[in-house]
């Protein structure tokens, strides 16, 4: 007998209507004869109107009470859900986090799970039962109700998808699968039938967030699917698996991007031992977000050193790069908060020669400038003026033969 | 070290001003050096909204669900008012009925304690924290939420006192104590210092509903005391408690009264064993609330019965009652659904003989006549048509010397 997870995200409960809507897919799972378990975030806005409470109490609240207080999001929705399939004759019972055995560290707020003890949840599918759970909750040795963080339930759907050995983890969201890049930028972009777990963390980190990247690890990890798809329209979404499953690999699989960044060079450090680390030390303990970092290699005992911040972070840290390197006696800072990341991520680079060279030669043919370039086995990142991100998007996405046949009206 | 619980209701929760305000209750008794651990309703309005959203999807939903559902209620305030104490610089944690021990029976929405295991809750006031506890729930055996219906906040807080050996249980509400008659019938009733438990049981069946009955119930039985108090001024409020404990005694110490009354009397009924079950039991199967019943010595082989009922309860009453003697040949049935009920309330009357007397004699020197009568061991009550109940309540409430002296202007 098939066994499924689906997990449903807070604009999938939002309203009574939606809460009907999720029961019809959940509904139409159980009728089909497949053994369904349920994981809901909390109504869209709910976590949100709870935190505005503690916060007009206390800017600086207990995060164990935050934990106490927020998690109750989930069970309402989890309650209502079940409620909703009892009226239509599906046996449903909604559980907390501690009811399903969510066992976690103590890290309120952004708890990891330790394990799921999933007996009372095999005891209630095994007997015909939906079991509904509230995502983004577990509870810690003591016995505190603790929360993964935020988007954590698509981390709790895989991990109980793992623990019950369902066959795939359903990811209902309101986008319909994973493209290959932004439609708003390229009409002729196509939805992606299948995705390595490697690829779709490239293209989260870059911007592409319709899953949370611990929720892809883990589901990694153990090899468990993830079908992520629509809760609006019931086409097939995009499957995130294994590569090995996969059998058609073409070169590139997306091209993403991000315009969120500011970038900051260093020029003419004394090239020693613990200069990087001296830099990127104070830059890390005011908690700001370094991205890519390049450095070349150095001439007369100097080197250059370029990275990337969130441009929220960009003033911030030029403060903090500046008074570093007037100690290190830098010959100079420049700073361009002016800059955006475009990326071709895909496992088919491994095998095919020449990725690089293309990517860079269609940018060089548009008179797009690189300004840096990384690489990873599975992507290859330029960072460049913001305003040629359209053009450099669709020339890549054409050049790789991404660009579907049929285009949408 | 002196110790107490302090029980709060949804308007002493009901904004954030008005959690500020009980922070600063729950901060002075801190700062006295009292041990003190909290109980609270949820915010008022909030239970009232998850069941409107319950019942919007299913008019009869599942009781599971629908404690797992309201049960949040309660979580919420608790977190909120820990965050508020915890900003104070005192040591506050929220707990849920299973974090606190509060163990009960499975039957949802009406549940029972069983037991209150509160090993955890008696560390954390042993170590200066202020436990808080989300009133009204608890956990079944199975580690299902359970709630212990309406008011059952006040109940939770006696039976943490009990667990925790408390000195008081200290309710707080939004009036500040019970009075010796309704204030707004008579100007001078006067607030009671210190009432029994039986009499605070009798003055809350008719009407004067500041307490919960299951709670002092629990508390007589565990000889618990309860300081009924204001939260909105910090002054004395009633204590209730162990009659022994209450020195002076008078031999009324309240005069209560419910308008909502209607009473059917059935005349000439064939006067054999069983006839008071016939009558009664269909009555109750449709679930209607009987009050008070009288019955007078039979004469001539038949017999009359009278009984009371909530006046929304008259119409469906009679057409049941009016089945009923049609086969059992009783000569008629009569109704009147314009009746109210007086009662004055005392353990004094005990030992006072002539209060019966006294009643009648006031209410029969204003022409006010009596149709029914009942008496218990602390309390006498009569049903009079309902135009009279301000002047009867009156007039006993200074022929037994509950008048204050000095009355408010």
């Amino acid at each position: 007998m098939k066994r499924v997870v689906q997990k449903f995200g807070g604009t999938s409960v939002g309203t009574l209507e939606r809460i009907q809507a999720t029961a019809d897919i959940v509904e139409r799972s159980v009728r089909a004869g497949i053994e369904t378990a349920v994981v809901v975030s909390a109504m869209s806005g709910e976590t949100n109107r709870l935190i505005g409470l503690a916060k007009a109490l206390c800017e600086d609240a207990n995060e164990r009470e935050m934990d106490q207080l927020v998690s109750t999001g989930e069970q309402v929705s989890a309650a209502l859900l079940a409620i909703e399939l009892q009226k239509r004759g599906v046996i449903a019972h909604s559980y907390t986090g501690v009811q399903a055995g969510f066992r976690t560290d103590s890290s309120f707020s952004r708890a990891r799970i330790m394990s799921v003890e999933c007996d009372r949840m095999l005891e209630r599918i095994g007997s015909g039962e939906v079991p509904i759970l509230t995502g983004f909750q577990g509870v810690n040795e003591q016995g505190d109700v603790t929360t993964l963080g935020r988007g954590g339930s698509d981390t709790s759907a895989v991990a109980l998808a793992i623990a019950l050995k369902a066959d795939v983890c359903d990811i209902f969201t309101d986008v319909d699968g994973v493209y290959t890049t932004d439609p708003r930028i390229v009409p002729a972009a196509s939805k992606i039938d299948r995705i390595s777990f490697e690829e779709m963390l490239e293209m989260a980190s870059q911007g592409a967030k319709v899953l949370q990247n611990r929720s892809v690890e883990l589901a990694m990890r153990y090899q468990m699917p993830i079908h992520l798809r629509s809760s609006f329209v019931d086409v097939p979404g995009t499957m995130v698996m294994n590569e090995d499953d996969i059998m058609e690999r073409a070169a590139i699989t997306g091209v993403a991007y991000n315009r969120d960044e500011a970038k900051i060079t260093i020029k003419g450090i004394p090239d020693h031992p613990g200069i990087a680390s001296a830099l990127f030390g104070p830059i890390a303990e005011a908690g700001l977000n370094v991205d890519v970092i390049v450095q070349n290699v150095s001439e007369d005992g100097t080197t250059d050193i370029t990275f990337t911040v969130p441009r929220s972070d960009y003033r911030q840290a030029m403060k903090i790069v500046q008074g570093i390197c007037a100690e290190m006696k830098a010959r100079d800072v420049k700073g361009d908060d002016n800059v955006a990341k475009v990326s071709v991520i895909g496992v088919g680079m491994r095998s095919h020669s020449g990725v690089a060279s293309k990517m860079f030669a269609t940018l060089a043919t548009r008179g797009i400038n690189i300004q840096m370039i990384t690489t990873s086995e599975i992507k290859i990142t330029v960072v460049l003026e913001e305003q040629h991100v359209n053009e450099a998007v669709k020339a890549l996405h054409s050049a790789f033969g991404l660009d579907s046949e049929v285009i949408a009206a």
